[in-house]
């Protein structure tokens, strides 16, 4: 990789080679940065050499992607989802300058797809045929769909308490599902084990420092979608804090590039129910485990694994740091649905309650421009969606009579 | 609008102003079809315009669609969906050149999303605030996020047995919904009767002739993603016909234009249970009601609403009708997901199955260019898709243990 210098520990700040896949430090076991030659890439990566570009995914970032040369890049197209400006909906937070990025719209739904596709293909290069992780949810299911695409096989490994929609898509993928009698700690030692044994590609990752790259793509896509400026704020939900991290990498990597002038602050999301990494910054301590009391299912992380990313993304970025309860992720699922079309899963929605609070909070300016990025599809999660439908009221419900219906529109002042 | 003639009866032939949201034959009562001035449109539509467009949505092809000048466009990212070669799934099939087009990433995620922008946008620019539509399924889904998106309200009406899951994508797109006592057509009665009674906007895509228009951007991005070289075949699910007949109208744009110079054949597939409009292609006689027994809901239409549509779609292409049993659907679905990656409904994949079957019978050429659309998202019916996964044996049920875990390997003959 001609555009990789190699690889730096964040705890320890040991440099070392990243070529053979290598996914810890050496020295002190931290988690590893990618290194670019931003001096190479400069002279690759324009903004002319992208106005002209047509391949409408997180490829047309390649001179910026861990990626070998001559590699064969993923069948399904990943990334470059819309950016919505959304007038009615910043209306109802306060916000002159709203945009919602919808990764919803990813080929197996949700941004997990950015990292899974870099996965696939650098297992493929590697000659690995297998590619492995446990996860109950959205890593698993676009790791098997991007497997699938490229022609790998794909070992998932799940808690018990998967639930069978999520099962249900990796068996369509043709993953070999392994459900572990335990909880998310014996899910995750089994799978290093078999991956250990195995020799598998290991897509975990917390320990992979290759994924948090493919995630970083959706900050590329927000400052190209929005010409190349910045915006004033970032609001994302946070689990593992392996998404936050990619997103500040994507905004460092153009500012380090020239190709944006400013970075922009980080809005930290959590459920309040499990939200070790903003009550380590809000505390100014290291993070300590948490239960995972949220419907929020993909960020009830309470042992984040990329934690000391997520801190120094958030502290770099001089952000902030919000909480928000189940029901404040209920009320963000209605508001992007009935203002601006889009569906989310509740840990998607959570970045939007949390900016709704932080908006209210007066923490930022009425005519900042603020991207809220919506990182999974409503249809993931049918239960939760229905406690946010259930507040609507339901329904009417009636015989087919048109005294009825009119009767109907009167009783709960409906307005035609 | 400069580009639009008007329209005409598919029935009788009469011509009529297209004007003024005119939907059926003043003479005969028949669907119309809207007509194009080709000639006027041919000087804007260009390869060369379409190559320098980077607007990537159904929008790209303005001149070719029923929109008033100075309309407010949808504010969802509708269409150009991917277009997949898929070598893999092309092999198990026997086919040398199988591409597939995953409707399902569409906003709302389904191909019904083409139809209802054109409705949203049409009702916008006619000044209504409310549109209105029947249905239990995506075209319900898609019309009230589509109207979400554009700041209007929604009004759905569904027969009593519509899913909890998809009445709640409803609400959470803050239409109001009536669940009526009563089968399908009590349910289009009373839509019919309120439509007509409050002058909301009507998408009801059958009687609605602008409908099939959004739809048949399908085929103009399958044609401009090809290079501007139509596909040998098409294989699509038909129910009410609208897409179908719109699939084919969009082809036949491009053969008047210029931009294609061949027309493909279309496959027609249909539920065993509930194949209506094939019936009467292959009796060659008028379409009788047919009972609606299939999983693939979304095509289970006894009464096709634009029948005789898509009968004059089918035989105009000298196209191939099949019909496909519950059973053959599953197995589609699980051929999609893991060889190519791509996860669909059950109606979405049964174009699909038909496509296997019709290659089985050697009705098509091993190295025909052939298309097969997937119409909808998997994640829209779970209980289906578990149906179709558990075909395939389920997860491995094991306690944290390499050796317990080796032990199922070996027994289920899984190499790792």
């Amino acid at each position: 990789m001609k555009n990789v210098i190699g690889a730096v520990c964040i705890k320890c700040g040991a440099e070392q080679t990243a070529a053979n896949d290598t996914y810890t430090c050496k020295k002190c076991g931290g988690i590893l940065e990618i290194v670019y030659d931003y001096h190479y890439i400069k002279s690759r990566l324009t903004r002319e050499k992208l106005a002209a570009d047509k391949e409408y995914s997180i490829w047309r970032y390649l001179d910026l992607l861990p990626i070998e040369e001559g590699s064969k890049l993923s069948a399904l197209r990943v990334g470059w989802s819309p950016l919505y400006k959304t007038e009615a909906m910043g209306k109802a937070l306060g916000l002159k300058n709203l945009y919602i990025k919808d990764d919803g719209l990813n080929p197996t739904s949700s941004l997990k797809d950015r990292a899974s596709a870099i996965a696939a293909v650098r297992a493929l290069h590697a000659g690995k045929n297998i590619v492995a992780c446990s996860s109950t949810g959205n890593a698993a299911s676009s790791l098997a769909g991007n497997a699938a695409a490229l022609g790998l096989r794909s070992f998932i490994f799940v808690p018990e308490r998967a639930p069978i929609g999520k099962l249900t898509q990796l068996l369509i993928f043709g993953a070999t599902v392994i459900k572990v009698k335990g909880n998310y700690e014996d899910t995750f030692r089994l799978s290093a084990e078999a991956i250990a044994q195995y020799g598998w590609y290991n897509r975990n990752a917390a320990i992979n420092p290759y994924l948090s790259e493919g995630k970083k793509t959706v900050s590329l896509e927000i400052a190209e979608q929005l010409g190349f400026i910045a915006p004033d704020y970032v609001a994302i939900s946070v689990g593992d804090g392996c998404t936050i991290a990619g997103v500040w990498k994507g905004f460092k990597d153009l500012y380090a590039l020239g190709l944006i002038d400013k970075l922009p602050k980080l809005i930290s999301v959590q459920a309040e129910g499990c939200c070790p990494v903003n009550r380590a910054i809000e505390t100014n301590s290291p993070i300590e485990p948490m239960e995972e009391n949220t419907l929020a299912d993909s960020i009830a992380v309470g042992v984040p694994r990329n934690g000391d990313k997520a801190l120094m993304a958030i502290r770099e970025s001089k952000g902030i740091t919000v909480n928000v309860s189940d029901d404040e992720i209920l009320a963000a699922m209605r508001l992007l649905g009935n203002t601006a079309g889009v569906f989310g899963e509740p840990a998607g929605v959570a970045g939007t309650a949390g900016l709704k609070k932080v908006v209210e909070k007066n923490l930022i300016p009425q005519d900042a421009t603020v991207v809220s990025v919506v990182t999974g599809n409503g249809l993931k999660d049918i239960t939760s969606a229905q406690k946010a439908a259930g507040e609507i009221g339901g329904p009417i419900h009636i015989a087919p009579d048109m005294g009825l219906l009119e009767d109907e529109f009167r009783k709960r002042g409906i307005e035609v």
